[in-house]
């Protein structure tokens, strides 16, 4: 029986484990790594982590993740109230918010419909969404769910809901990446980005 | 000015981004996973953090990671106390454990010299090392520094010093690793295992 870590090692590691990508040696490197770290780094990760849980709430209009109700996007006074960007989670939010190419609002769904997986339309936040187009005062819902078959699906399906409110729904284009090589790029992509071509 | 993550959140990413290996997006994508998991994983993730920084200490014999002292190795009444294998760091020692087939105790030098990144003796614990050939219990000192220039330097080193007291230095066979295959294994890993090759 070869000696392994001692126990608050192993109890590290096993927690470290349960995150998303890492496996045990990882997770084993990343422990060595706080065991030498100073003592307020690793008090500071320990705070952060708590304290994440404990003031991130989700916004009550949008559903993004925020540490004020409503968040500083939906209460922000420059943004258009008139469009709002359908994205499937926070992450997808953010990288919009990197490109600083949207200034209207958002609606953050919290996943897709993946009926594989028994995820329905009750489960994520398409009621909600409804409700914040009763009031008329939005022209336009931009689904961006990811380009894959189920954010495919899920934008489908949530246009033919939208779409009898009177309200334009438009997808984001689908094509070849900025600084992609043609030779590598997948044959659905290539046809929809003949499909979508624009004048010059 | 595009919105960032909320506060709370940016702050877990930034401590996240101090551990090895992680980046600004697996920091991301890792709180967002705190984020979603339960009150209890992130309590018990966050816990495990501090009481490794509270609980474990340096063995006093052989300085690997520990909390009780000395170690479970070391106190181990049927570990051969005339073997001692010298290791780099902590992961080694687990690695060879691992392998089951090393039944003497260890020596963890917490590091290899390095005199471009200013590692001189003084830094590794080659002294504690001595001190515990003192007795003259000790009949071998098994090298197991990595097969790199640093590993290789600190075991020639090393061997210069513990010779003169009459103890045996031997170094862990360089060769071609099991499951290898020949045509892609470097020359300098062939050449020493031709000059290591053993009857058969």
């Amino acid at each position: 029986m070869p000696v392994q870590h001692a126990q608050p090692i192993s109890r590290l590691i096993q927690e470290l484990t349960k995150l998303p990508g890492v496996g045990e040696k990882t997770a084993s490197r990343l422990a060595l790594h706080i065991l030498r770290a100073s003592q307020e780094d690793a008090e500071a990760l320990a705070r952060a982590i708590l304290e994440v849980k404990e003031k991130i709430r989700l916004c009550s209009q949008c559903f993004n993740l925020t540490d004020q109700d409503p968040c500083r996007i939906c209460q922000d006074p420059r943004r258009n109230r008139e469009v709002i960007c359908v994205v499937s989670g926070p992450e997808d939010l953010i990288a919009l918010e990197k490109s600083g190419s949207f200034r209207g609002l958002y609606h953050v769904l919290h996943g897709v419909l993946s009926p594989l997986e028994g995820v329905g339309p009750k489960d994520l936040k398409i009621n909600e969404l409804l409700s914040r187009l009763q009031g008329g005062k939005v022209k336009e819902v931009i689904m961006a769910t990811n380009p894959s078959v189920e954010g495919e699906a899920t934008a489908q399906y949530l246009s033919q809901i939208i779409k009898p409110l009177g309200i334009r729904v438009t997808r984001i284009a689908r094509g070849v990446p900025m600084g992609g090589d043609l030779q590598y790029i997948d044959e659905v992509t290539l046809s929809k980005s003949l499909e979508n071509r624009s004048p010059l």
